[in-house]
């Protein structure tokens, strides 16, 4: 198993950058604008369409202001059963979101790829909270050809 | 043991990503403007210097357009003794870059936060390349708070 590790501070109560995980307006804010379902609630399922495809995430866990976990239930075949989890502490005037996609099965370059787009989707939820204006899909910055 | 893994695409020939990977002038225009030491040959030692502090990286491999290898050798004390590859191929216009910063021994939060500062400073290369601008440290885009 190998996983993606990320961490970024934001300028902001953990309330918000809690909110930005957890609501479909938020998510539409920084992840892509073609997001659906419910996030909010153990149990619910939130759906991601992108350009080139989607995933459709099973929420498990919800801490308010602390955690987020999910599953990813429906999309590539290397993301299937998959956890995305977001831990959130509050130090000074920031939020420190450490980001873990867990469960990868091996080190494939699809991988690669996705640990740099998480890092520019995080950069994204940064923005968002930070300005009001973040690059969700399709206005994300491109790292592919 | 874990990895930090990177994948992008630049709009360039490898040779172009390769000599901004393997000479001081290309490394200063995206990782930091302090830079010195010796990158193009085997052997050599190149030195960073960052705000917070900074890393010297000797030349293990060497494979013009193709394959660039460092070890850390002083540094933050997570660092010494890990590796960092650049593996590069040519795909039509573009040049994939496939980053690993392998030989952490624990994922700790430190990880986490230099798993994001590489996806920025690959940004930044990235840009470097395709705009004639990178944002190498001091000029690079925060993450921490």
């Amino acid at each position: 198993m190998v996983d993606i590790l990320h961490r970024v501070a934001i300028r902001s109560s953990a309330a918000e950058v809690y909110a930005a995980l957890t609501t479909v307006e938020g998510l539409a804010g920084w992840w892509t604008t073609n997001t659906g379902g419910e996030g909010n609630g153990v149990g619910g399922v939130l759906r991601f369409a992108f350009r080139g495809g989607g995933f459709d995430m099973k929420v498990l866990e919800l801490d308010p202001g602390k955690r987020v976990l999910w599953e990813v239930v429906a999309g590539p075949d290397e993301w299937i059963g998959t956890h995305v989890s977001w831990d959130l502490k509050q130090a000074d005037d920031y939020t420190i979101v450490l980001f873990k996609h867990e469960g990868w099965k091996e080190p494939v370059e699809f991988m690669h790829h996705c640990s740099t787009h998480w890092a520019v989707f995080l950069m994204s939820l940064k923005s968002l909270i930070e300005t009001g204006k973040g690059a969700p899909d399709p206005h994300d910055v491109r790292i592919d050809a």
